[in-house]
């Protein structure tokens, strides 16, 4: 086993709005219930982006070693931890450590936790070397799982695959995915297939509907900006014109959401995962009552959904392409993702 | 057996707007899949004053006979009628009949039936002596039970108890109403309570916080006129703060959606029963999404809960008052309806 | 449209014990809400024979028209029917009828109803040219479905169909399927893959071994005959070694039933869809109560799972072998079952 | 604070078969994830005397200080407990820990953990003055719960709760309770009657006939004993004669087993909570398929629903009749236990 450095490489933000600075800073010990990861490859999330700019209602920890898609080997452990072993290859996620006894703990509700640690936001996160985190919270990553690949599936996959889940969809239904042609849409569309699920596609562009319906397994796509009423395209794509049985929204802003409760089959469910800042969700009563329809909010999945959705990559149903970089170039993708010159998902390789 | 007549007294609607007219129709005749029904009593609700009005996006048949809460005896019925038996009690409820056999009637979901029949809306309903209604679709009232005091429970009892029931809250959890003092919400304290849930009632008044309190049920009151923070103050009248598993929205305006959102315990319900025109369901992307919380409409029951809400009634677990005046009277009813005078159901004796 | 004849050739029995005579027997006219179906082709289910033989506790019509997996064409409806056209094709199923008014036909348990009618065994079923139906139930099949491969799909993969579903497994599970080689137990895997399950086929010999791993899409194999252990080889052929999260018997005698109950997981299910006579579900209480297991007989399809089943065949998801005979060779066919010498099904082609 | 002793009374087996003996033995400390629990009370259920005579097949620790129903106040903590503090008042359960981390845990299934740590058996337990148990498993009880009263509670309430959970039994519908009049059976009955179900008590005796409809809330006896045939008696004491959606069968042998089988609802579960050495579950496969009914086998409660059977004590709705004892008379009750000579619950007050 590789000894422990005292001291390692890590992207730091002092304050919010940044800048990040890659700088050498010491390495934590674990506590009894800790364990320490060695991070070889860490995903870039907007999620990180929202941290340093302090977008959200929620104050970050300061300063801040941001990143939540960590990917490496468990290096040390405290002494209560018996269940993961050095050498073992773990995952550090958004959810760093719960408690593990209140009320929604106890009901598997983990992310729901009041006392949720959260990696690169309330806790230092995957943008070092040497990471801390809750020994019964990191994510069991096979060994025939590569690091680098599997890094953006613990945040974007698990994501996914649990708002999938929450829609309640049972194999051989239908579920729209709106923001289909994006990473998380990208993501969804393929956990969808292996499902069981059939997919509509809703998103803009010949090169995304070449893509959702060639590659990613979808079986309709609707171009949002084309259609000239995407209510009646989505419903036209169901078998019996009804519409989807539930959807997915992966990049909300009102119009769609509104959209969503429409095309929706009555007694389906819109499941909304994405965070925009100050965003409503939307619609009218009569209809609604009318349709019985849900609308759900989904946030990060529990360390069960986790290692299912890792467990879907391992069998190779799920293909998420990503480009590396150094840790060291950390700025240079926020810079990017700040112009929404990003596509795809870049991986931080922590040793350069 | 009595005979039944070839004319009977009823409320005619000749035009959107009203007036209901008091004359006499024919007596029609059951199809092969449909029973006679000589009302007894009918309760008034307010979705008839909606139908005069013409104030939902669906239009009603013309010349019509409203009333969908109506009790009475089966006098003739169809040939491929075999599962009830004249001088059988039954019920004319909202649902008079559907197709049984599309997707969502096969599912138990019958009031999403595309062809659904509606009692006093698309069909004639209960404001007259003689009905009709498909055999399937009549509620089977046991005789035991009082046929004026059943009627309002055929529509706003087994309304709430849907509600209840898509809340998923369970036996020992809590569950708000709001709009707890009026005609729903004392049903639906009770039913509540039959069902092994707690109840925290909130309204306006000490008349009806008394009631609520000491007659229904109910362990805790909100005034929402009163309070300094109705958010606040609801989450504290449950046992560990964290708000109720579900809220029940008797009586929707944007308002108190967008208040129960931000009060209802993380992985909670709020349910949305009331059918306000125009009103939108509106709650914060964020803050549903971190919360995990649904929002959903429920419409009317189908036949196994309208069975149920009946048997509830029938152990005597439910109390509803209600005023009896006859037929004749049904304008009276209206007008004050209309002036929102009304506390309570009134019900009609269709013999005066 | 072709006319209607009023006599047909059909395959009936006289008295229990046999045998089937093939002869001319009348057309019926359908009810006000009953179909009359051109059967085309007709499936031999096992079941068939069971009712020839008189093999179980509950009498058949006589004298009868067996067959209950018919697929053919509507070529007359009652007058109460507005939901299929003359001209549609449609499939007689085991359930002929059912009551659509009971409180399991309520909750779409039509195959509970107590006044159920079953194809072939308390009604005519579809071994004959024209044959009534109640058309609420006769399942829809589209156009595009080849009315003979169709056949077996409306017993045999119904039944497998709904046993998977009622199993509880998610997509990403995994169920062992015991007879896995068999007519059922084929399909069973085909139904489980297309849902998102993982498969473990218990079965024996090498040809079978081959066609479950090569052709439907089982992960792993289980000799019962050459395990040492089949408890210990089903749960070694699970990720973690825990077990499978169900196990689908489709061939039950008591001894596979105790290994069942054996190596399912801790909270798994574990589901019975054959009727052998006389046998018993044994299994441990201490274990069982240990592990909260569930142990659970699954009967055939609703309306709704026999839709959905015809669906995923639809979407070429499913391959059933058959073998095409005349319904004049229905006796030829029983020979064989009763000499045990069927693989695969046979189809009787109703036109000769 | 009192001051923490470092020796104890407890009660010691030192080799299988017994007997206990009463002593003094070291206090221990907690480890960081654990409290040291000051108990006052601890109730004796038949598995402690299971566990001296070394019934079952999984072997206790030796030498052993039994006792899984304690109930005291927390005297000191690990350095990582946060969420209960000194001077709280607590529960040592069955369930004395779990790793948290597994499969099982993570899914809520906290008593299905291969690494469960049971008190009494696989660890020391409550018969003693100062017990360990891990912090995220002992039970919260609140102050306003006496201490001697809620120890039955700790295991036979939680139990016979968990039971009726996993029965799926909904308010309104009804439950049998096979057993009734014994020490689950009598809190069986409470339970179900607080969750809304309706009760059948199956027992033996006029005595226990009295007490079940008169005290526990049951609205219908049947004395197996006197029945001439209780599967009908059963099914007779159901509003519409088709039998019970449940059954809870708290004291299991192989005749009352078969018999739930029968009487049972269609769809219904017959859920077994007993662990009788060497019993059977076994029913008939085709009956069982046919009535589609499920067999379940449910253990312990997990954390949440012990949470939630001590709220429902606490609220007023239980009543377990308990007589206290001294520590020291432990042999006692063991020797009245193995004489059958025990009618409710035995508490040993442990300060004497």
């Amino acid at each position: 086993m590789a000894q422990v450095p005292t001291e390692q490489w890590a992207q730091v933000i002092e304050k919010t709005g940044g800048p990040v600075q890659y700088k050498k800073i010491p390495v934590q010990k674990p506590g009894p219930d800790e364990v320490l990861v060695n991070i070889k490859y860490s995903g870039v999330c907007h999620t990180d982006l929202h941290a340093v700019n302090g977008d959200w209602p929620l104050a970050t920890k300061l300063p801040l070693v941001g990143g939540h898609e960590g990917a490496g080997v468990v290096v040390a452990k405290g002494e209560l931890v018996d269940d993961i072993e050095i050498g073992d290859h773990a995952g550090v996620k958004w959810l760093n450590g719960s408690c593990l006894a209140c009320d929604f703990c106890q009901q598997s509700d983990e992310p729901l936790c009041a006392k949720a640690l959260l990696s690169g936001y309330t806790v230092d996160g995957s943008f070092q070397q040497y990471c801390i985190a809750k020994a019964a919270h990191v994510a069991r990553i096979p060994k025939d799982v590569p690091l680098d690949a599997i890094a953006p599936v613990l945040c974007a996959g698990i994501t996914v695959y649990k708002g999938l889940k929450e829609s309640g969809a049972r194999p051989g239904q239908t579920v729209a995915i709106v923001g289909a042609g994006g990473g998380l849409g990208s993501l969804a569309q393929q956990y969808a297939k292996a499902m069981g699920l059939r997919v509509i596609a809703i998103d803009t562009g010949d090169e995304k509907k070449k893509m959702c319906l060639e590659q990613l397994g979808s079986e309709a796509f609707v171009d949002f900006a084309k259609s000239q009423n995407v209510v009646k395209d989505v419903q036209a794509a169901t078998e019996d014109g009804l519409g989807p049985h539930a959807v997915l929204l992966v990049a909300v802003n009102e119009k769609p959401f509104q959209q969503a409760a429409e095309y929706v089959r009555p007694r389906g469910s819109v499941v909304c995962i994405g965070l925009p800042a100050g965003a409503y969700l939307k619609a009218p009563v009569f209809e609604s009552v009318i349709k019985m329809i849900s609308i759900k909010g989904s946030y990060v999945g529990n360390r069960k959904d986790s290692a299912e959705a890792i467990d879907f990559y391992r069998r190779g149903l799920i293909k998420a392409p990503f480009k590396v970089v150094g840790l060291s170039e950390l700025q240079m993708v926020y810079d990017k993702m700040h112009r929404g010159e990003i596509a795809g998902r870049y991986v931080l390789d922590t040793s350069r």
